[in-house]
């Protein structure tokens, strides 16, 4: 058996680029984008575009493992690139259009970003991010996504832009030769988690990472062919979990649009006949309790997390006609790895259990090869009783090649032992389901945003009058958790601050979303005995708080 | 970029028989196999036999890289193989159990086999076939699949036998260690694809590509969880499409059969609720034109490959309620690669038409990265034009690792320009969709099996009274075609042979499927000015002759 090795005939390097060129021939004048009345194109049309955009790409001098950045929200020109820049052999690197200017320009300059595309509603915030860069650092060429409002030929640009998205397209070459990568391992996107701090992680994913993650997740959700997508879930948050090059896989038509509140979404549905959706569990919230509601004439499927559908969200939202699936991913793994994998004997239970049962993580994905939970002192398995807690920790193929120039964090993560750990806290129940106690101790995740209670603990910090900070979650009804802050001031400070000064200080320096909603003055912070912070009192303190925001208060994010 | 390379983390080998694991997990209590009605099994207890079973032959000294065969029908013996035996580190070779001795020794010599399971039924072929072993050649000891009517503890053995197959699942260890394999190119399976002449053809697929293979065909098919699958295809064609993989990976509920006929299959989905199944256009052919047909309560989608299911027997199929999808694969993809895939629009068409567009073999699944059709002379591509003909090329994960001990039949078919060649003669279409216009001219497919014409030849070259021979494809009504025989006779033979004798001659020398149906006595064959026979003039003839069978003759396979 040994002569019978890899040869160039079964080896082409898998990569999901291919599925557009599938697309183009079997859903060819079925749609693939819808936007607005205006805008509809074919999945032909979509092939055409984007190999046009690569190709133009191509003749700025953009190739092989440049990193092209694109600030948009889910517009069809995010969804073009998703294949325009790989197909010029390029890096996707997509930014958070909720960032402030000066992390976006810290994010620009750490990926090198070779080419940026701007949406005109990013613009201010991107030219400020690009003044921001030390006169010694060369500054990204910028594209202008324009407004859709305004027709392709009034579509103009000042001297901050070298062309528009649409010029791009229109002058490059649909006859593009595309880019196949030399190696499945080539990386495909780049995604940053965090990076307010001076040293960003960008997760690096490679082309097959995003094939294996998208076979996945069409086989763990059952997506049959041609679905009604709709982007509810930004594709900045890592690539939308990998779904725009699923719909190419599928021939799904994908319905997208720049913001939305219930009365949008329900639009959207009723129009377009929409079958599927996914969303942090904050979406559910709107889309049950807004006053627009109304029961579906035809079920919509919706894919959740980032945190548990609270039973009584889950049980209004499944009411109306919504079938929820819940599972669990990170940035660093693509896209969904682990899901709540349905019972049928589950359908039986009464309502509050079968949203307990729903709202466990559960069992790892077809492409992922393990999940397991770890005692941290032992680094063994912890018993799977549904209460021993350990660290969450993956293996397989849809796990990230690394953090981009940072080989200490990457090694911190993907140690020798064949594991990539979390730092989520969980527990595994005696059936085999997963279940997530904690989230990392760092991570408050607010309205489907991941951020990092140490950034905002360092912005606090800088505050002269501090003297301690601890930045935990709040539960809240409607953005499932807030970011709570408490501090301790320094003595003989004489005019101590105000939580209004402390908040609008952070609102300075921080994206809005990061921004802590509540602050708590202690005269001192709780300390183990070695001086650390006990945060797992300030939780509990945070805990009892209750909701900062009534779920009526906001129906749009 | 370049210091993020692959880490243990994220290589983890890609193999299907994680499925099982998982099954265990999910579908624990759902049924896993159904046979008679006597034997069901849960997902739990099929994982555990497995472990047992690979536990038992580890035990017996089975390990990473050892050949184990099989020669069953569809039991669930045959199903469960299909994970212990690479569970023990092993590759699993399923042998026709239509073979004839010889061709079952030649077979079990070449891979040397290291053990081998035995259907009760085929008992007396493999006994034969191990006699046949040269006294220096190592006999691989036997074990017993019994007759499943006995209860276990009256399945003894004679001498021949080491043990029953149940003996070794009851006595192994359920808590046994399955062997991973190193790498996701390590040889998982191997399949003969003919083997009655002195070179077998021996197929051999790695864990990479069965994994591959299953979530193409998965995601190709749009298979939901849990379906109930019934086998009528033989998991010793190419592991059955790969499917006993592909029921793990959702839970599906196999339903086993060892023979069946249309009251049979029409009895199974009635009782069990059968969704899917696969099989050979015979099977529509038996299912349509069987007095037992009756409209189906639901619909049960069928995945037919092999030969173009004709228009007639695809519309009296569809008219009962199957929804037959239509698809392309050889031993060498492991399955389906190139399907069908179904415009909505197409449903507009008249029957004739849908027809016409449902007999082309379609356009590459998700995980074949190619397929074309390169012009013979030029090796070019063809023009898409629905007629211009050339070798149909294919290029992609799932294609073999190689055919076992013949570099030289690997190299022919799988070159350095990065193409495996399938010898099948095809067109493109203008819509870029593929179909055959000619099978491997030395390839005949009967009743779904195929068969190599040029086999058929030697054997009659090897009659005295022969002077040359040419065996073509016959059309037929029920079989698809069977095997025509042109022959012509030696001067000087006194005693010409008749049509009954040469039939005998072969009966003699071939499994019976092989053996020609039709003998064409010719003063001398139709030939090139080179000397070359003319096969397209003989299959002409064969053509005009029509049918052999008409489809009332027979309904069991």
């Amino acid at each position: 058996m040994e002569e019978l090795r890899p040869s160039p005939a079964n080896s082409s390097p898998l990569t999901p680029l291919g599925f557009l060129e599938r697309a183009a021939t079997v859903y060819a004048d079925s749609p693939s984008i819808i936007y607005n009345t205006t805008t509809t194109y074919t999945w032909s049309q979509t092939h055409r575009r984007c190999l046009q955009l690569a190709s133009s790409l191509s003749s700025y001098g953009i190739s092989r493992g440049h990193v092209v950045s694109v600030i948009a929200p889910n517009v069809p020109a995010m969804y073009e690139l998703h294949f325009a820049v790989p197909f010029a052999g390029a890096i996707l690197n997509t930014i958070n259009t909720r960032l402030d200017a000066r992390t976006v320009s810290l994010l620009l300059q750490h990926c090198e970003s070779k080419l940026a595309f701007v949406d005109y509603q990013s613009r201010a915030l991107v030219l400020e991010a690009v003044s921001l860069f030390p006169p010694n650092v060369k500054r990204p060429p910028l594209v202008l996504i324009a407004d859709d409002d305004a027709s392709t030929s009034a579509q103009t640009v000042d001297s901050n832009f070298i062309s528009t998205y649409e010029s791009l397209v229109v002058k490059g070459d649909p006859g593009f030769n595309w880019v196949r990568p030399k190696s499945e391992w080539d990386p495909i996107v780049l995604n940053y988690t965090s990076g307010t701090t001076s040293s960003p992680k960008g997760v690096v994913h490679c082309h097959r990472g995003i094939f294996l993650l998208v076979l996945n997740s069409l086989t763990d959700w059952s997506v049959p062919t041609q679905p009604v997508y709709l982007w509810t879930l930004p594709m900045f948050h890592a690539n939308g979990w990998c779904f725009p090059w699923a719909m190419a896989a599928v021939g799904g038509t994908n319905i997208c649009v720049r913001k939305f509140d219930a009365s949008i979404i329900y639009g959207l549905i009723r129009r377009h006949g929409v079958t599927h959706m996914c969303g942090a569990p904050v979406v559910l919230n709107m889309l049950s309790n807004s006053p627009d509601n109304e029961p579906l004439k035809n079920p919509v499927r919706v894919f959740t997390s980032g945190a548990p559908p609270p039973a009584a969200v889950l049980l209004r939202t499944e009411s109306l006609g919504f079938i929820v699936s819940h599972g669990y991913g990170l940035t660093e793994t693509a896209g969904m790895v682990v899901s709540c994998a349905w019972k049928r004997k589950w359908n039986l239970f009464p309502a509050e259990e079968k949203a307990r049962l729903k709202a466990r993580q559960g069992v790892r994905t077809l492409a992922l090869t393990e999940v397991d939970v770890l005692d941290s002192d032992s680094g063994q398995s912890v018993t799977r009783d549904g209460s021993s807690v350990g660290e969450i920790v993956l293996r397989g193929g849809c796990i990230m090649l690394g953090y981009l120039k940072d080989p200490i964090g990457t090694r911190k993560c993907m140690t020798n032992d064949g594991w990539f750990y979390t730092g989520d806290v969980g527990v595994m129940h005696p059936d085999g389901y997963l279940e997530i106690k904690d989230r990392s101790k760092d991570v408050i995740i607010s309205g489907g945003e991941n951020l990092s209670s140490v950034e905002v603990e360092s912005v606090l910090y800088s505050n002269p009058a501090v003297k301690e900070a601890a930045v935990v979650a709040r539960p809240d009804e409607y953005w499932g958790e807030t970011p709570c802050a408490f501090v301790s001031i320094k003595e003989g400070i004489k005019q101590k601050p105000t939580e209004k000064e402390i908040i609008r200080y952070c609102r300075e320096r921080l994206p809005h979303y990061m921004v802590p909603k509540t602050v708590v003055f202690k005269e001192e912070l709780p300390k183990t005995s070695t001086g650390k912070i006990q945060k797992f009192v300030l939780r509990d303190i945070a805990k009892n708080m209750g909701s900062v925001t009534t779920t009526t208060v906001m129906s749009r994010i």
